[in-house]
């Protein structure tokens, strides 16, 4: 059905959590779950994952195209100089830090929404465009400086002030551990971040976009996604496969631990995914690089990974469950020095690229959600209940 | 086409922002667009707004019921010790105050975030289903006290601590301006809170019940939600209604200011509604409370709602628009003693009910909102532009 002939008509009831539907059109990125495909703005996002750093993707999120030799080192230079925190936010950041435990995005979100605050954020609509990209950017720039303080501070260390003369990862990796990390660990983490950018509409990915509609400004935006983001649907498995390794342990254990589980219907974490029903092609790259790292770990997670995908087609056939990205990402976060509290900040610092690059387009031709809902209730109007004595209003 | 056919059917392709597209199952409240008529849960919404007390209507959102006259005492009582901030809120209000100015709904969603960090909020899969309701009444409890506080803050003024022995509304009044409310502005004020509770799925309550679906805590989903009701294109306008009315003057100069706005193009504020195409009944009760009140701005609203009414049929006929709720709302609050840069706050402050009664009915039956995209880019596979040398990796 056309998007013209479906608003003229009756109500479209759409299936739960919108499975299916189609709910913009776009340009920034997309996924083919058949294929194993996805990309960026047209290319190919493992191959530019592969070969390039965070600086090269984000400028392609943001503006359109992957930059020249001399762009990058622009770009590279501009957004080292917005890690620096706006007036009034780093005073705050050890109370906001007090309140949860290290690596938590509820403290991540709290500190966000303060810095939106300090650099002015407004309406997008009674900003520039050139101001509201600015803004983007900055907000991004400013999300592993805000994610490494809190973990700090939370774990009773001071934080550690960006270095603008490293770039995008190495200087995320330096904040949280304060050593300049050495290149295999720059090189895994790289990988991780460009990996994780975008990918369709995601569940934070579609908040930023209804929240944008509201005409709200980028702050309230990226607050509201990174609120998705924490949510164990979500954002919050990497953690939780890691969870499951240690509770398995050992290579031998995993054909019976995994059946058992499987068998008594609790959900794997780190397998199957909404849209791909193939081999996830960001677990594949990450696998190489976690290969590369040949600790303990990598070798049971390869048996754990066979092991699951033959009991998952043999226990839950036509199902077509693969290991997803969440799968490999501990692994790899682990092996570049991450403790495991900061796997899913890190994934938010990389995420908020894809949210804002999705909300730059979506504001630029915008149309408010504001969906229907099929009620299902008694029939309205029920008549008052005697009981209710309102008295005077 | 039913829900199951579309699951396995090609991707539909919904009309921008959702329109028309009913994207879940709901008992908690309906909008008859044609007919002028919303309620919550069966109940017709303005019968209990002109009757009750915020209370009711908030036992009935979150409950499922109007309560008894035992109820209410207990629930009265309960939500209003519920009022005291948790520990590390209150002395980090002042700085977060000073970042924008008063009203702000951006410094309210940082002290939500933080009052939630500080309630200790989990994913309300770690939860019971108890301690998640009540984390619902809490947030709701909160809100209006951080509103006051903050405003008061900015304004340069002390917080007023909540009285428990005062109802929702008159404590609202009272932690706003220091004194206790007569009961003229208890009852305007009153009536405003209850009528915009609920209101199907606009966009901050699905921006709730999307986040919400993610597994994340009650905290983040609150968050997210006050983010998309700052957007002024959804409830940021009873105050941009204020600044029209202050430009026109005299009802004299209604008609002329009117016409011209109309025929440069301008949207009228507090006109229309997606949903709506009669008389939003809000806004006929809401009228009714501002006409008691007899004002020299209520017999201008008057005026400027005729003459546009007359306007917008005649320049934009079949458009069917109308005064909105947020047309008399500016009024009305005035009236009960609030500042403009109060108006959306206060609509944060009872919509949350709202959102928490929408949430809690999400994830009794959840599935994680994750819809397609249409992507209409360059064709992908993109093969990388020459001049991009990624370097190493």
């Amino acid at each position: 059905m056309s998007a013209e002939t479906a608003a003229a008509s009756a109500p479209y009831e759409a299936p739960p959590g919108l499975a299916g539907v189609s709910v913009a059109r776009t340009k920034v990125s997309d996924v083919l779950g058949r294929q194993g495909f996805y990309h960026y703005r047209g290319y190919n996002a493992v191959d530019i994952a592969r070969r390039g750093r965070v600086e090269d993707a984000w400028h392609l999120m943001l503006h359109g195209e992957l930059p020249t030799p001399e762009q990058r080192d622009q770009f590279a230079a501009q957004t080292a100089a917005w890690r620096e925190l706006p007036d009034g936010v780093a005073g705050l950041l050890p109370a906001i830090a007090r309140l949860s435990p290290p690596g938590s995005l509820a403290s991540l979100r709290t500190a966000l929404s303060l810095a939106a605050q300090a650099l002015g954020c407004r309406p997008w609509g009674d900003q520039t465009r050139e101001e509201t990209v600015e803004q983007a950017a900055r907000l991004s720039a400013i999300m592993p400086v805000l994610a490494a303080a809190l973990f700090r501070l939370a774990s009773g260390l001071e934080p550690v002030q960006p270095r603008p003369d490293l770039g995008y990862a190495a200087n995320y990796l330096y904040m949280i551990t304060g050593e300049e990390p050495d290149e295999r660990s720059r090189y895994a983490i790289e990988r991780y971040l460009m990996l994780t950018i975008d990918h369709g509409f995601n569940n934070s990915t579609f908040t930023a976009r209804v929240i944008a509609s509201s005409g709200t400004d980028l702050g309230g935006v990226a607050t509201g996604a990174l609120a998705a983001l924490s949510g164990p649907l979500h954002g919050g498995a990497p953690a939780r496969v890691f969870d499951m390794l240690d509770a398995i342990g050992t290579p031998e254990n995993a054909e019976p631990w995994l059946r058992h589980q499987i068998e008594s219907g609790h959900v794997l974490m780190g397998f199957g995914h909404r849209i791909y029903k193939t081999i996830d092609p960001r677990s594949q790259l990450l696998h190489e690089v976690a290969r590369e790292l040949h600790s303990d770990r990598v070798a049971l997670s390869e048996v754990v990974e066979k092991t699951a995908v033959e009991l998952l087609a043999e226990l839950k056939p036509g199902r077509d469950l693969y290991a997803n990205v969440e799968f490999y990402a501990g692994v790899v976060l682990e092996a570049a020095g991450l403790p495991r509290e900061m796997f899913t900040p890190s994934f938010a610092c990389s995420r908020i690229i894809g949210w804002m690059a999705n909300v730059l387009e979506q504001i630029a031709d915008n149309r408010i959600f504001r969906p229907l809902a099929h009620y299902d209730g008694p029939a309205a109007p029920r008549e008052l209940p005697g009981y209710w004595q309102p008295g005077q209003p």
